[in-house]
């Protein structure tokens, strides 16, 4: 194993990075922008160097400065977390170069997955059931058009080189074709540095449901069962959990065997996400796979007893898994909250600044990750994602009591500093979201109940999320 | 189910009790001393009553103050927690006959069990394995010197209303016998109002190991395994987990059967926990019998996913169990510490004071259950329990590194505020208790290689600890 990692984020994930290691014996190297020096993880880690100003295109973006934090320190491996580097294929063989180990699947296979078309391609050929639709990127207007028509309306347009619900447009009728692609091509420049786009059929109310996998070097890969993500605003997911409420069973296997497949196909390597669209018959299509870890990973780790990161490490450092597929015995339901620093009544609008109180949600069967702590201050420059609440319970509607309890607990104030603990409460109590009949819609119907402004552009499952 | 239970107790017991019942819609009403105005569950519950001042008689052990509160703010039920009136069997009948359910075994249960030289009897009756001793009070110290060289010494002479380690004396010569016989009597007379005492075989280096079961009204009852407390101090315990590390299965299983059974034979009702001597051959003799939630219940919870509060409410108001013994499936092991507000270099004498600081320990795996907060004061008239911090893993060794990782990021600050924390850091890095094979005496052997103060009378695993 490791004597020390360099963790290259920030907030809730580097703490989380960083306790395994405490837990392994790995010193922990963390990184910090000008800003984060009051970090949590900053004050928890062995060493820390600041790599950049606030800005993070300038620190925690900044491939140089990570490495050289790597090579003072003498760190022998490099943890991405989510965001940031943690699925740039540069930043991995940069790593390999540098004689780092990058905690990640290989430089190749994110560089494949990332084109969201060639990865299409090869889960295709591995047999992943895909939505109808082209499996190259089309390069000129008369060619989508004509796939478009094929595969009739509505349909989808996305960039080959987005992901995270970036760059891609819902056309509804063939007239409004042409626009649309041209939109969305000028927009994948802009966004991506990439015009290329492809065309797929458009679900409207599918589910977001999501497999996590971990594979080996040795060619070992295990399904950990899915996720269900569907309560998202914006393309961001604000309430997971496992198992996929409502799921069959044999469409879960099913599903896992798929993903398990995917990734062999691959050669992926470490933790993975392949996320899947559930169409409302229950039929599963292959959406797009994310080679790190995931924010919403707790619940997994929750419903099975494995830790992922103490996973990723073992891989990283040549291990095989410890466990075969058949030694894996999930138990019972966990469901995660984000709770942001934002204000649900002004659009979600981030609330940054000082934390003056903050007290955890506790008691049975609760986790919480967090960076937040008393006297933080919520910078304005970062994600908003201030506490992850994860609670389990033997069943789905214990563990959604369980989350009302956990979520009314949790107390967090200070200046002009609010939430979406109170809108989650209202969220996991909505009907149709006991009922596990809610779509991505729900977030919009909650805040309509409300009679606060509608959510704008809360977009379907099918636009994934981050 | 009820609609309004009443939380006869303080602490971060209270709390816990509230939580539960909050997640299953039972309206909580909290009664406190005026000491406790500040206390977490005050803020917490949905009704709260002062009963009394700071004085413990007067206000938590003050029977006609809790059930007219009970009265008043119409609770069904009356939850008594650990300590205080958590053990009367006259508190169970006053509810009783009040109409209030008491949740917890019939009175005459808790009189029977309280009884020590009854509970023995009974359960030599029930067959459960018994060191050499005698079933019946000894009123004579002709008669008791009789036993005691029949079976020989070292023996244990203790008071049959005794319990929680306090009334007792070990002798290990004939010679002493009628002397310590004198001074137990007077002060079993003293501390419980009854000068009988009861001698056995007295084990030195035994381990404490315990059984919890929970049982119905409809003769249901179940083993939820064993957990080790041998790690004590002044009979109190200091460190549980569950599963024992290093006991043979089939003695486990024979433990628990054996549990089951005593708790058959007496009626038992609700939730229980049967304790055991464990000799160093593996051999275990039945030592007493706690009729309450013990402090140390979450190791339970977290390894068989069974909400122990929630199963005696249900079996409080008529419900069966919801399980069977089959269909329990324990999964890894779980670590508590308990964080008291003591300086272990002070002889661990208590530091009340203003907490400043405090952060709990969070992430994966990892429980809190405390009444604390930053800006509470830790009264200096109640015990010092602050905080149970539990852990989980696949496997002792990785519970371990958790606990120590959790230990070590666990941040409390105050005015004179010390706690046990990083104490039981020192404990969990023991090597013979990373071997398990620790006995009661570690506490003196840590504090000793830390040059401190000498354990005063840490007491082996017989004299039973709360």
């Amino acid at each position: 194993m490791f004597d020390k990692v360099l963790i290259a984020n920030r907030g809730e994930i580097a703490l989380r990075v960083a306790r395994t290691c405490r837990e392994l014996g790995i010193g922990v190297v963390a990184v910090h922008s000008s800003e984060d020096r009051e970090s949590a993880v900053v004050g928890w880690a062995d060493e820390s160097v600041q790599i950049g100003p606030a800005d993070a295109k300038r620190s925690y973006l900044n491939i140089p400065a990570v490495v050289e934090a790597a090579r003072m320190t003498g760190a022998q491996a490099v943890h991405p977390g989510y965001g940031f580097l943690s699925e740039d294929p540069d930043f991995a063989e940069v790593c390999s170069d540098a004689g780092l180990v990058y905690i990640g699947p290989p430089s190749a296979v994110i560089a494949q997955l990332g084109d969201k078309t060639a990865a299409r391609q090869a889960m295709a050929a591995a047999g992943l059931p895909m939505l109808p639709g082209s499996l190259e990127p089309l390069l000129s207007v008369a060619e989508a058009q004509r796939v478009a028509d094929e595969i009739d309306y509505p349909v989808i347009i996305k960039a080959a080189a987005g992901g995270g619900g970036r760059g891609m447009r819902v056309v509804h009728e063939a007239g409004d074709f042409a626009a649309a692609y041209r939109e969305t091509t000028a927009n994948a420049q802009l966004l991506f540095g990439d015009p290329r786009v492809y065309v797929e059929r458009y679900l409207a109310t599918a589910r977001h449901v999501e497999v996590q996998v971990l594979a080996d070097e040795f060619g070992n890969v295990v399904s950990l069962g899915e996720r269900d993500c569907t309560v998202q605003r914006r393309h961001q997911k604000l309430v997971e959990e496992s198992p996929a409420p409502g799921l069959p069973p044999a469409v879960a296997e099913s599903m896992g065997r798929a993903a398990v497949r995917g990734a062999a196909a691959v050669g992926y390597v470490g933790a993975g996400t392949f996320e899947f669209l559930l169409g409302p018959d229950d039929r599963f299509y292959f959406m797009e796979v994310n080679c790190r870890i995931q924010v919403e990973h707790p619940v997994t780790e929750m419903v099975t007893g494995i830790d992922l990161v103490h996973e990723q490490l073992r891989v990283a450092a040549g291990q095989p898994l410890p466990f075969r597929q058949e030694d894996l015995a999930p138990r019972g339901v966990a469901v995660e909250c984000r709770i942001n620093a934002e204000d649900p009544a002004r659009d979600f609008a981030p609330t940054p600044g000082l934390l003056r109180e903050f007290v955890p949600a506790g008691g049975p069967f609760v986790r919480v990750d967090t960076h937040g702590y008393p006297g933080y201050r919520v910078p304005a420059c970062y994600d908003s994602l201030l506490a992850k609440l994860v609670v389990w319970a033997p069943t789905r509607d214990q563990a959604l009591r369980r989350m009302d309890r956990a979520l009314g607990e949790f107390r967090i104030g200070g200046e002009g500093v609010r939430t979406t603990a109170g809108f989650l409460r209202e969220v996991i109590g909505a009907a149709e979201f006991r009922r596990a009949e809610h779509t991505t819609d729900i977030v919009g119907q909650v805040l309509e109940r409300r009679g606060g402004p509608a959510a704008g552009g809360t977009g379907s499952a099918q636009e994934s999320a981050a």
